[in-house]
């Protein structure tokens, strides 16, 4: 099959031609699932993100269309999501106050940049990038990302008026406006909640007791979040709630949405680009994430530097349509892809639905209290939270716990910028801490083999003017030092050794770093009458070593294999007299 | 031998204990002749570091001296040095204008602060953090500092006023000031700095030459920048040429070393900070190194750890008498070496010479011309510069050339601190880049024997239902996606496999990210029917997979060899027709 060269940038040309009828339906029930799903999501994130509930429509249907053409998942939902909604109110706090002009601009700028950035690295292939967010930290953010987000929402059950961006803030400011709770707003945000985990755990059940269909019945249940949003909108409407304090999204724009400009001013680009490269990253490895575990229910493949570009589009369409910054979410995601999502196209028909209810639907919202929007906005994050990696981690690897407790305090004691910062540095400065000591063992000769094993777990023979290492890693500066230091430490306490061979068979790599120790190790041996031999190194290496003229400065030889060094050397020395 | 408890942390009472005659008169000879080479260099490194000629010599005594008590090298020789010296003023320039008292203080403060540093390194035992200065970052570094020192002392060279802190912007100001160029300081500038060069070469072959022997001929020889120093002393105040606009050393205090007490002001101490971190590492990295290296030579140890207690009581001592930051330095310490220090006792008695000289020699050096000292330090730094380094990375390795290229090109354009933290950040980048790619061979039998190759080398045979792969190298976070990917990768373009085995023979340790990969790879493989299986895994990672219930939910065996795993899964499928 010959494949269009443009396909590799726009996968629609891929699948678009086998487009058949059997698709089509799968793909709009899907949508149509997604649609009610995300109508009161994309509204709820927006009010997490600090800006008017329009936002989030907007920000669900041009970057949906964008992702459709560009991306390479066929069950991908990207719109506004829980983190990525956080990160964004904490970077954009920083620049402007919520409610303002200023504020829904940088709104705009940010999701720019971040489009702009992943854009970048999926043309120059930079996706592995996001693999130095090891797992745990991953999780470790996720887990206190969820708990801020929760606890930032309390105040929209509560009614009252605090604010906060770590928890020790927010909690105090709570705890401070905790007396001006309003009783009708507590009541709607409770009785939300309740229905809503209720909802996500029961109507299941509950509706297949009442004679419904399994599929019907699932389907049905992600209503939950919608029936909750009518209930308490007409209980509002109907008691006239809002004359007694209870807070209403109120009126939103009626319409498509609109063309904008985010402002690219050089002050406000600076203090965004690092929030803009976080989000950038966090969003990417959330959405690949999602994206790689459905295809590979159908053993389909993710192509991560093409995602990147349609996650980058996806943000830049955000940017100049009202939104703000967007990427692949994992409930909608999974819900769509159960729904029957064949293929891109049930994005573009959700773009189509959430467009619909943007210009049709909006006037219902008008008296829809936000603290129902905080209840959804709960329930959803609360399954994020996961403390279970605490013990997982504590059990695998110390070091992965200790990454993850520090991403956890960091991010809820500090922020979530300088947690995922700190996640990351602890667990690659521990992943170099490890490394720059490599496993060394000293071996000797398994009797009636030719193998060579460590003569601490196995018991073999060894000649006392020999020393032979086996060194089970390459070697790159900052290991190298640790070698020299063992080999002369090793010579420093027993001045019998006349020879020292060093095994190199896990060697797949060598840096200048390492070659200047080898030399070091070479010269200082030769002052002391020792000579150096190599054994078992691999091709590249041996091709490296020589280049570097190393081998002609060798005091000793390189051996083919460890057994050609033993027989040339074991036993070679005339005995001396043992030095002291 | 029982070591007193004491004798770790205080060598001294393991050598003083032995003293002998014999070692003194060593010791005492060493002492001599680095004394007559450290006070010009004392004077030129304080004028560096923009401060004071005194304060080199103080800088020269205490140090010393707490070093003799503390470190464990034989033959170290502490004091300022050049690239420190650099770092110095570099670092002090931000926070007070140099001749200021503020200054002088700074320079107390940045030796405390970094002295602090090193104790806390030593008793932390976090010496081996200095392995992160990859060489040829080191080299690259060292050679661009070299570069600078020279460019910054032509100033004195011309008897001009010119400043900047980068190499365009010193060369730009030298330009400007060269129509001011003072004729008579210029003659000595460079009447001394060719002499210098000549003597550095050709004084000891003169000396032999007029019938000196060959060890008094070595030794004379190093007297040249005494010389130089007498004999333009001498000019000046013969000729006067102080009126003429000689710019010279002016009155020195007379008498020993000062009390000082560092400020800790706040925002002092937080200002130089992150300098005082890069010069203790730098200095730690330059002094190491050269006591490794002569050490070496006698087959005696150097403690790394006790190093930096040694340097930094070194360190504090000059912050409380009147100094600034020190290091081990090079040449005077392969001096002192070849002249036979056998013991630190050879430190004590040079600081015991430098004491004489601050409280007896200092009216002498009144009509010391700045030229003769800023010769000095251009013969003597000008050797620092290796240019071959570039060559030397090219062939070795790409990424080493990357990084000397961006040290040297930041280091001189933008400054010191910069050059240092962008060849770090660079090495440790390429580095974790690097290990993200692991290497992975898909690996076959090969007849006759029970050993696996690569397929791509080796004549191997291959199931077409069995796929397995070689990994190369420990899985952490960084790599443990690249795994994933290629599997999945490997198994979409080839649906006939049924089997995966992972070779896990040079698989060290395994994070928890990577663990999740695995997790990740044979759940994905259960759900398209392919089991996946391990062979030959090391002891401790199996302990940990079994910790964490890894191996129960595998869907395949993990064999102890690939022979076994070979045996069991080749041949074994019963041959489906195969599917597209």
């Amino acid at each position: 099959m010959k494949v269009h060269a443009l396909a590799r940038y726009l996968p629609v040309l891929d699948w678009g031609r086998g487009y058949r009828r059997q698709t089509l339906s799968g793909d709009a029930t899907a949508a149509l699932i997604v649609t009610i799903m995300l109508i009161p999501q994309s509204l709820a994130y927006a009010m997490l993100a600090g800006l008017p509930p329009e936002a989030g429509l907007y920000a669900s249907i041009v970057p949906i269309l964008l992702y459709a053409l560009f991306g390479t998942s066929r069950a991908l939902a990207v719109g506004p999501v829980a983190v990525v909604s956080l990160m964004t109110a904490a970077s954009l706090g920083a620049v402007a106050a919520q409610g303002t002009a200023g504020y829904a601009m940088a709104a705009l700028t940010l999701a720019g940049l971040s489009g702009a950035m992943l854009l970048a690295m999926g043309v120059l292939r930079l996706g592995f990038l996001a693999n130095f967010l090891s797992h745990p930290v991953i999780s470790g953010f996720i887990t206190a990302s969820g708990i801020l987000i929760a606890t930032s929402q309390l105040r929209n059950i509560l009614g009252v008026s605090a604010g906060g961006d770590t928890l020790p803030k927010m909690l105090a400011s709570l705890w401070h406006a905790l007396p001006t709770t309003n009783a009708y707003t507590l009541a709607i945000g409770l009785g939300a909640t309740g229905f809503l985990f209720w909802a996500r755990k029961r109507l299941k059940p509950a509706l297949r007791g009442l004679g419904m269909g399994a599929l019907a019945a699932e389907r049905a249940a992600r209503a939950g979040p919608v029936v909750a949003v009518f209930a308490s909108t007409f209980a509002v409407w109907a008691f006239g709630l809002e004359a007694r304090g209870v807070q209403i999204v109120g009126a939103v724009p009626q319409g498509l949405p609109p063309f904008t400009l985010p402002s690219f001013a050089p002050e406000l680009v600076s203090a965004l680009l690092l929030p803009a490269a976080l989000i950038s990253i966090v969003g990417f490895v959330e959405s690949i994430s999602v994206a790689q575990a459905l295809a590979a229910k159908k053993r389909q493949r993710i192509n991560p530097d093409q995602e990147l570009i349609g996650l980058g589009a996806a943000n830049l369409g955000a940017a100049f349509s009202g939104g703000f910054p967007v990427t692949g979410g994992f409930a909608r995601s999974v819900v769509n892809f159960d729904a029957g999502a064949e293929t891109p196209a049930a994005g573009a028909f959700t773009a189509v639905g959430l467009g619909l209810a943007a210009f049709l639907l909006t006037p219902l919202l008008h008296y829809l209290p936000n603290a129902t929007l905080a209840a959804t906005i709960i329930v959803a994050v609360l399954s994020l939270v996961d403390l279970t990696i605490l013990n997982r981690a504590w059990a695998f690897a110390k070091g992965d716990f200790v990454a993850v407790v520090a991403t956890i305090l960091v991010t809820l004691g500090v922020g979530v910028e300088a947690g995922i910062s700190a996640g990351v540095a602890l667990s690659v400065g521990l992943h170099l801490l490890r490394s720059s000591r490599p496993h060394v063992a000293e071996v000797g000769l398994v009797p009636g083999t030719q193998h060579f094993r460590n003569i601490l777990r196995h018991r073999v023979t060894t000649d006392p003017e020999l020393l032979t290492l086996r060194i089970d890693q390459s070697l790159y500066f900052a290991n190298a030092q640790f070698l020299e230091d063992l080999v002369f430490d090793r010579l420093a306490e027993d001045h019998a050794i006349r020879d020292v061979v060093l095994m190199c068979s896990a060697v797949n790599e060598i840096d200048l770093s390492a070659l200047e120790s080898l030399e070091a190790i070479n010269a200082r041996l030769a002052e002391t009458g020792v000579a150096l031999h190599l054994s078992e190194v691999k091709g590249p290496v041996m091709d490296r070593l020589q280049r570097a003229h190393f081998l002609s400065a060798l005091t000793g030889q390189v051996y083919l294999s460890q057994w050609d060094a033993w027989q040339a050397l074991a036993g070679s020395h005339a005995r001396a007299p043992m030095a002291v």
